[in-house]
Formats: structure tokens, C-alpha cells, sequence
């Protein structure tokens, strides 16, 4: 059930604002953080942004590795994203995704996982801008392939709709443990 | 209803990634558009990210002024929002502003109009990045104030809850005109 997503199309898996996993690795360590913080930045070919603070192993492997992938969590992850997203992988053996029981798959383009259960997945490398990176913590980079699972996203487009199985909604992060579901389509007609 | 945002939380009016209205001026020339990708940046003090396109009359204006807002529509502005995003303001007279019947009041900190009926607002100063400007079309800013609509914001959370006035839900920007509202809280018990 995960699909390609055309590279032109794949800003739109981010669009939404949703909150993502960052997957990382670095010869055989790897590591998973939860990040609120991150944007499309360009269409074609696909560009990203997004937050990675000096003090995670995080970024100590995107740093060596130049490359990273995102994971789009769903509903039935939350609890999940909250504690990955609580605690550093730095001195985890075995690492932060085998703690949490994690089944990933292997990003196709870059050395990052892929965790299974996501629905929407992008394999990113770093376009190195180091004073943006050390001033703010921001990352830009190229987006190299992406994902989705087609249950909910086909041809270009997100299709939650009412009644649909509440699990599957992407999420986008508030503070202390909550979140909103995606909700529902709003249709605006083209002035 | 419009109640003041203390700076170190206004992070959290963007954290679930809404759709927003960049509202700019330099001197007597003002414009709206707007702009999905965006996100957080910083807590204390409080930072923020944009993209601008370099096409656009509202990139004019901020590089000219070094200052905008950022307006957090609401459902019942789903219509307004795609059209003020989908033509130029450089050669309207009166201004897009005007032209879409929108009422605003003065930003407290920067020249740059808040459109009345959003129920939130980030006023922004511009932290000069040049390389970044003009590879990316990616603005970094610090917030200097920030504002919510009481109904739908208040002691640093969205309140957003099933049943509520489906109007107030912000907007998560898809493709093609059309958006997911704000869905209903999804509450993580921490690890």
C-alpha cells in the first residue's frame, strides 16, 4: 500500500502542516525525533525545511550522513511520536526505534529508515547552508523520493473525508501531548 | 476578542501548521497574500519562517519595509483565501486589500495591516539572510507581537473541541482551492 509519490507532487504530502518523524543514519547508528517545525520550500524539484536543534543525536547524523527522511505519523501513532519525540537516542542500545518496536523499511535513495505504519514518507538530502544550520538550526534540503500510502493519498491529493477511519488522519502538533487530527475537507470556490 | 499572545507561546499559533495571510506595506502601498508554507522557527525570543516568492508584489514590500504579518484565516475565510492567493496586488488600485472588502486594523509593532475576521496574528520583523532570500525565497523572522481570537485561543492553546463553531477551525492549505479545517484533538499520554 506505499506508493510513490511523483517528485512534483510530493510538496504537497507537507503542505497541510503536518507534524513528521525525522529518520536518521549514520553507518549503523540510527535514530527517530518528532518535528513540528518543517515546510515545503519548492515544487521542482522539491525542496524542504525543517528544524533540527543542536542538542539531538538527530542532527549529529544528519550532519554526518547529509541526508535524512521524513514520516508522516498518523493518528494511531500519537502516543508514539510524543515519546520519541521526549526523549534523546543518544546513548540507546538497541537504538530509539527498536526501543519503541519499530518496523522500518529502507529509504530507496538515502540511508534513512522508513517506519512502517506512516503514511506518507519523504527521503531528503541536505543542501548544505552551515550558517543558517548553526544560526537557527534549519535545515533546507532536496527532497529525492517520496511515498504515501494510498489509502489516503492518490493522485496528488490527501482524500480524508467525513466518516472515513479516524486512525489514518495525519497529525499537527499543539504542546504537552496534543494534537488535531487533520479534519475535513473545505472546498473554497476560485474567485 | 482579539487578545494580546506573550511572546514565548506564540510558537503555538503556527505548531499545527495553518495556512496564512502575509499582510505587508511600505508607506502607503499595502498587499495580502497567501502562503502555506510556513512554520515555527524559535521560542524565546520568538522566530519564525516564510516562503516569498520573488515574483510577488508582497516580496517588494517586505524587502522594502523589512516587516509583515501573519494573519491565521479562519473556515469562513476558505474563499477569500484562495483568491487573495491566486492574483498579484502590484498593480491594483485600491489596493488587494480593499478590492476583497477586508477590514484591518494597525499592527502595535510594524507597519503592516491585521486583517479583521482571522483569528490569529504574528507581527514580524525581518532577520536579514540574503543568500537564503534569494536562493530560496525563504524569509526568517522575529516575531515582535502576537495576537489571538479569545473564542478559539486562550492561556497559550487552541480550544478547538468537537462540537464548537465549525467557522473558527484555521485552515490547512491542500492544492487547487482546497484546504482541511483544524480536525478535533487527538490527546497522546506521554511514554
Amino acid at each position: 500500500m506505499r506508493r510513490p509519490v511523483p517528485l512534483p507532487q510530493c510538496y504537497r504530502l507537507l503542505n497541510h502542516g503536518p507534524t513528521v518523524l525525522v529518520t536518521s543514519a549514520d553507518g549503523a547508528r540510527r535514530n527517530v525525533m518528532a518535528a513540528a517545525w518543517n515546510m515545503a520550500l519548492d515544487f521542482d524539484p522539491p525542496k524542504m525545511a525543517v528544524v533540527i536543534d543542536k542538542s539531538t543525536f538527530t542532527r549529529e547524523l544528519v550532519e554526518a550522513s547529509g541526508e535524512f527522511a521524513l514520516n508522516l505519523p498518523c493518528r494511531s501513532l500519537a502516543a508514539l511520536t510524543v515519546a520519541v519525540g521526549s526523549a534523546t537516542g543518544r546513548e540507546l542500545s538497541p537504538d530509539k526505534l527498536v526501543q519503541h518496536g519499530l518496523s522500518t523499511v529502507d529509504g530507496s535513495r538515502v540511508g534513512a529508515p522508513l517506519i512502517e505504519g506512516c503514511v506518507g514518507w519523504l527521503e531528503c538530502r541536505v543542501l548544505p547552508e552551515p550558517p543558517i544550520q548553526q544560526r537557527y538550526d534549519l535545515f533546507v534540503a532536496e527532497v529525492v523520493a517520496a511515498w504515501a500510502d494510498e489509502r489516503v493519498f492518490s493522485a496528488g491529493r490527501w482524500r480524508y473525508a467525513p466518516g472515513d477511519d479516524p486512525a489514518l488522519r495525519t497529525l499537527h502538533y499543539v504542546a504537552g501531548g496534543q494534537f488535531f487530527a487533520t479534519g475535513d475537507p473545505v472546498e473554497a470556490a476560485r474567485a
